[in-house]
């Protein structure tokens, strides 16, 4: 994977994988082997790049795939939750009623760095009374410590980058 | 599904598929089906709803998975191709290189209303050398007469809206 630098702000760029269909299938393979016997039954994912590992994940072990959106792409009524950036604030919203009260969740996305979006997702799900199981990330940067914002729930990473 | 309306404008919620494992499994095999046996190798996926259906394509049929993005997303050098869409002007990015001249490519998204976007993509793919061989959504809104703008392409839809 390339990693790329702006003033201040880290990018990684997920994209290599994404073009060796054999590197990619890999990566979900280890995803659903860690999450398959989990009685997981709802697989979220972040828009956009959630996008992208989530559905793989969900279809295979058997879960709903619920996209957590920026503001106002989901038509139905949702819940929102705003949260801070390193570079600004951003929201995440949900539709009410994708998931249910005691369902057990797999938050995916693609890269954890300060872990304000992981954040504001678990903090969304689990005010609809859903149970956070994991978090999934395809990449962490560690030196940002954001695994240590996520409220002792654990995080599967296939990737560090120090 | 859900249909959404706002004024003059017509939206389909495909969260309620994502929500039902089976049929959001259905719906994939389906087009795997299709396309397998296609040499394919290249799947282009239109952000954001794209990258929910294009990934699981892609693996199956064992292709790269190419995300076309709005613009200032993707962190390497990209080519672009602006487009007119009902309610104003857009944009897709697509990184240099990602695609080589002569592969053979299926683009994704999820819905096709007048085509714009899905001509967009096309227009990206061709430009780089490469050969579109269909296109696949899995909502068709026929009144708006999209497929009359792919240039004479194959579309795959699992459904029609009228």
């Amino acid at each position: 994977m390339q990693e790329i630098f702006f003033p201040g702000i880290m990018f990684q760029d997920i994209t290599p994988l994404l073009l060796d269909p054999k590197a990619f299938k890999d990566a979900i393979d280890l995803f659903v082997e860690r999450f398959k016997d989990n009685n997981i039954s709802v697989v979220a994912g972040i828009e956009a790049r959630g996008f992208i590992f989530g559905p793989p994940i969900a279809l295979a072990i058997g879960a709903k795939f619920v996209p957590l959106r920026k503001p106002r792409k989901l038509p139905g009524e949702v819940i929102f939750e705003e949260y801070v950036l390193e570079y600004g604030s951003d929201c995440l919203e949900m539709h009410l009623g994708a998931v249910e009260p005691g369902e057990r969740v797999l938050v995916v996305d693609d890269l954890i760095a300060t872990g304000g979006t992981l954040c504001a997702a678990m903090n969304l799900l689990e005010r609809v009374g859903a149970v956070v199981v994991e978090c999934a990330c395809l990449i962490e940067l560690p030196e940002l410590k954001g695994r240590g914002r996520l409220n002792g729930k654990p995080l599967y990473v296939l990737v560090e980058y120090q």
